[in-house]
């Protein structure tokens, strides 16, 4: 049986309203040594019209408001290859980007029972 | 040598002032079938004062404001039982809620040279 943490996601909040880019998250790969020597690609879903990435920190950001009524979430895949040779140090790696209903952003009860409806699943691989 | 994705942080934005719990993320093992049979348990920094979870759903939330110069991040671990047995269905593994900057919290320019110092690294491993 396959059982696995799923860590590579993001979330996001929907709506949100400010005009700065809204801080996503940040890819990072423990090849990378803080020399300078890594460089972050990202491809996929919204690569270019939505998300930026910080080729140098990873660092990504989202440009433009999302609606989860819209797309639910944005399957992206990350790179890190090496800044002069361009070869790469990390295999790919597909991650999402969950956008966060703002009615699901609260807390709920610790204890159960729970009768509330069961979230959506994404099939999704831990590593390509 | 190894190299790895670090995929288990999660971003949370320091000086947050609203009144609502602060989204974090999401804990998900892929051996949860949505049946309500996993039970999610976090355990280690701030797990039970400042960090909560929703049991079910592996939602979870901060509940006091972060400020990044007090703490930069915090270890937690999370878990994943049998709802009935309190058998682990998951080995535990280790993650980090990584406190971000407000002021980091803009899009560098995408285009080198870059002369600005590298962020702190934090020797993390993927699993336990």
């Amino acid at each position: 049986m396959k059982r696995n943490w799923v860590w590579n996601q993001f979330f996001v909040l929907e709506e949100y309203t400010g005009t700065d880019p809204l801080y996503v998250g940040k890819l990072h790969s423990d090849v990378d040594k803080a020399d300078g020597n890594v460089r972050y690609v990202l491809t996929g879903d919204g690569a270019s019209s939505i998300f930026t990435i910080d080729e140098k920190t990873g660092d990504i950001h989202a440009t433009k408001r999302l609606d989860r009524e819209e797309q639910g979430y944005y399957t992206l895949r990350a790179q890190a290859v090496d800044r002069e040779t361009n070869a790469p140090m990390e295999d790919e790696s597909e991650f999402i980007v969950k956008v966060q209903d703002i009615n699901d952003n609260e807390p709920k009860f610790l204890d159960g029972p729970y009768t509330a409806g069961v979230p959506e699943m994404s099939p999704l691989g831990m590593f390509i």
